[in-house]
């Protein structure tokens, strides 16, 4: 059970969505915003960097709405449908851009195909909350 | 000229954007995520602070997003419209969903009066961006 | 192996750090900034809020403390090790405040003991670097 | 009057240190994270990408750590100067890493140098505070 999850059942507040799911989507949030902070890092570090600027925008752009996304998706208090549906799009987008781009980089760096796969694993989850939350 | 104008007015990147309606985009969605703060800590300050929660989780989720976009706002090189465009549009629902909660305090409270002019200002920001990238 | 691990693993950058304590510090930031996001909207949530004011701004000091930490050390590619023990010391200082408030409730709220315990973790793995780095 | 300091005045907490020089450090913190995030975007955007990039890697810690300094410094419910303290000293110590970073290339690129003047006023916003607080 990670701290999301326990974090989640020792909460007062009802929670608009089903745990498992939503926890789910809070990691992936925070994990995907680490992996493209760090692929922004990595892609600098190659000698090729000035063909890796768009994945380090992409990257940086894609950390920034997981962040916020996975501290919106934390407050279960006062839930409001609309603000999680508006972040929950954004970041649905921001995960599918940043995984189109990591993807082709993915058979030349190995972070890039991670990158891509936490991207697409974090997309899933919020399409899921998209589709319970409709 | 504030910081975000000179530095997009120094940037050897192409802005996709009038440079004064870009600008004052990233000012506002900045300015928002300072006054959003502010105001969740001045209404948990409040006696009536159990009446307050609702303004709480609304002011903390739209600085989080208005944080993400003026960030992803301030980045030109290697443009997505299609990136800036979901940022915008969570923005510009967090703003207008967080301006009416502070609008429905603001008789009582002057923080909520100053949060709902900022939010105002910047969800018009963004839906300025959002018809000039459309 | 976490992503933070893999993403360190697939760096062309040199790490300055033994890769499984950077990676666990990683971790724990971001995990820490969850649970603090988590524990200030479930104690929001409390009858009692007024008497958790000060675990509410405590959380969310040391969430935003853990989010810019967790990112600044996924960054290696032009390491400063300055920069880095700036930000383990501030995050090792919120982390320890945060774990002391949440304590005082531990009995009473299990999103405090949760919490507390978490920051503990980080506040252990930060000291671990800056003596790594020392 | 910034939103920074009409919102000081507004809220109910106590402030513990001299408004103007408060809202001033607000308003340098974020101007400061806003333009380090300009300045990597615009360094990551030079011919000569390859020899930025110490200086883009220390604007993203930079902003970073500003814009977790900013949000810190802007709730005062329940004030702890400790966790101020820490802010405060990583704060001033990112600025200055980064402006020297950004004045060794200020001759060359002016976001390297409206960067620079921004870090080294956040750094001495964060100093007053600082001896303010001793």
């Amino acid at each position: 059970m990670t701290a999301a999850e326990s974090m989640l059942k020792s909460t007062p507040s009802e929670i608009g969505f089903s745990v498992d799911e939503l926890a789910a989507c809070i990691d992936a949030c925070f994990e995907c915003a680490q992996a493209c902070t760090a692929c922004a890092d990595a892609c600098l570090a190659e000698d090729m960097v000035a063909e890796m600027r768009r994945c380090i925008t992409t990257d940086l752009n894609c950390a920034d709405i997981c962040t916020a996304t996975g501290k919106v998706l934390s407050r279960q208090t006062m839930y409001s449908a609309d603000m999680t549906r508006a972040v929950l799009e954004a970041c649905r987008a921001a995960c599918a851009l940043c995984a189109a781009e990591c993807e082709s980089h993915a058979g030349m760096h190995d972070h890039c195909k991670i990158c891509a796969e936490t991207c697409r694993t974090c997309e899933a989850a919020c399409a899921r909350l998209l589709g319970a939350s409709a």
